[in-house]
């Protein structure tokens, strides 16, 4: 059923210690679609992009099966560009520089043809912009899932609540989980996170796995244990784009499907962490798709006698 | 089947942010007896006390069907004492005492009635007490489970290379898996401990879940989401009392059943951190055991339809 990715198509520079790779393609939005785009179809886009931002990039989407008419391209503008460093745990990084450029005035226009998704996933924006998308859909998708951060918590509290009341999934991390109810334990912040709007959280800990709360049940998938991590970029954005792709390919929004779909975005950023970039997630088999999968299985799934 | 537990007997003052509670019942030879209490019969233990350790404390060991036969009561000693107090986020804590006592001299003295043990679980001691202990068993038993700690690794490095080539499961958490490996990534240091002797390695992640290596493959125990965590105290050791319980209790010791054994140690540090020291521990009843393990079950596992 058709999902609509709203979310950055951007340039990133990412250094880790493992090298540096300079202007490569990034943003939430791109992750979101290469990983979705093993799982389902049709995926549109909307994202903003400038003059400056190269064909190939647009094309590789477009070689995933992604509609990207509704990348806007601004004339003259140049490219939202992200870089980074990670540390040698590669479970922190300092942000270096962070150009805006063309997001900052992203006005998200939705394509006539994009109008009628089923499936809404709002990467990491401005709670503003996020809620333009939801306003211009005449009809409510079937699940609307949701990404932020700290940075909107921080400065754009009101209109995040706001945007918080017309999602059905939240997807953040621990950190962010904590930041949003005051709570540390993520349980008591799963508990009050779901009295905000979301009907399902989603916590996202990076090496350590993933939760899903709602319906007063939990369900937890792991993180597959890696020899090399090479660049976590992007691993929480394809995590997303598996997790809705799977929803929106099965057209099953209980949580027991949601289980599935947390592990196939397990799987997705499982993928993405192990090379530089968007370079892993561009080049996927079905078999190697379904060959983690079992990995997870195997990791993960216990016979046990009562006693 | 008959399980041998070589621990300490102690006592603790903990102070987390809810409470502080002094000299009370610790030690990882009372929580691991405990623990295992609820799985297996018989658990011998040997340990050592001072003159001032009350016999109520002995006694609860009893009732819990622990032959104490082992411990020795060391005329005019002082029992091993270690105060401790938690950070905010009970993920660290400071040592802010630590007086070995009787502990400094221990000589492990295995009764006869002990000696044909076919579980050994070798609490956190001495690697030297820890081999002491095996070299005094006529067979080698069919399963010997070792817990250690960086203490160990930095002082006294020889004598637990020594230990680790007489162990089959080895229990440690992350941070002293990478300090005995070298290696940051887990599945990379779980690969080199596995060429030191053990021919299993459990991860003890704390908050974050567990993971067994071995044979080959990888299976991830998770931690359950708890709405408070009231004192972490023994947590650990309690796992690999549950864990070692639960093999003993089934004499299989495969990889397939110390998955479920992994289970079993998380239901048991579950119930652990909920109250301060063995007091949740002491009382558990069947049909709460169970009803945890379903919720380890729900929280755990799915079905997958492969695309």
């Amino acid at each position: 059923m058709s999902l609509l990715v709203v979310g950055t198509v951007a340039f990133d520079t990412v250094e880790t210690p493992f090298g540096k790779a300079e202007h490569i393609l990034g943003g939430a939005g791109t992750y979101i679609g290469l990983a979705s785009s093993y799982l389902t179809r049709p995926i549109n886009i909307v994202s903003v992009v400038g003059e400056d931002f190269p064909d190939k990039h647009i094309q590789r989407l477009k070689d995933h099966g992604v509609n990207t008419a509704g990348i806007e391209v601004v004339k003259g503008g140049k490219t939202f560009f992200w870089a980074g460093k990670y540390h040698t745990d590669l479970n922190s990084r300092d942000t270096l520089d962070t150009q805006l450029n063309v997001l900052a005035d992203f006005n998200p226009v939705i394509p006539a043809e994009f109008m009628n998704c089923e499936y809404l996933m709002l990467g990491n924006l401005l709670p503003d912009v996020q809620r333009k998308v939801m306003a211009q859909l005449p009809n409510r998708p079937k699940l609307v899932v949701m990404d932020t951060m700290n940075f909107w918590m921080d400065n754009f509290w009101d209109s995040l609540m706001e945007g918080l009341k017309l999602t059905d999934v939240l997807t953040i991390n621990d950190e962010e989980a904590r930041q949003l109810s005051g709570e540390y334990s993520l349980s008591k912040a799963a508990k009050k996170i779901l009295t905000m709007g979301p009907k399902y959280l989603v916590i996202k800990k990076g090496e350590h796995g993933a939760l899903l709360f709602g319906e007063d049940k939990v369900f937890f998938a792991p993180a597959l244990p890696l020899d090399e991590v090479f660049d976590p970029t992007g691993a929480g954005d394809s995590f997303a784009g598996g997790f809705i792709g799977h929803l929106a390919r099965t057209g099953d929004i209980s949580f027991e499907n949601m289980k599935t779909a947390l592990i196939y975005g397990s799987v997705m950023a499982s993928f993405c962490v192990e090379q530089f970039g968007t370079e892993r997630l561009v080049k996927l088999s079905v078999e190697e798709i379904n060959s983690r999968i079992k990995r997870f299985v195997e990791l993960s799934q216990f016979e046990i006698p009562l006693s």
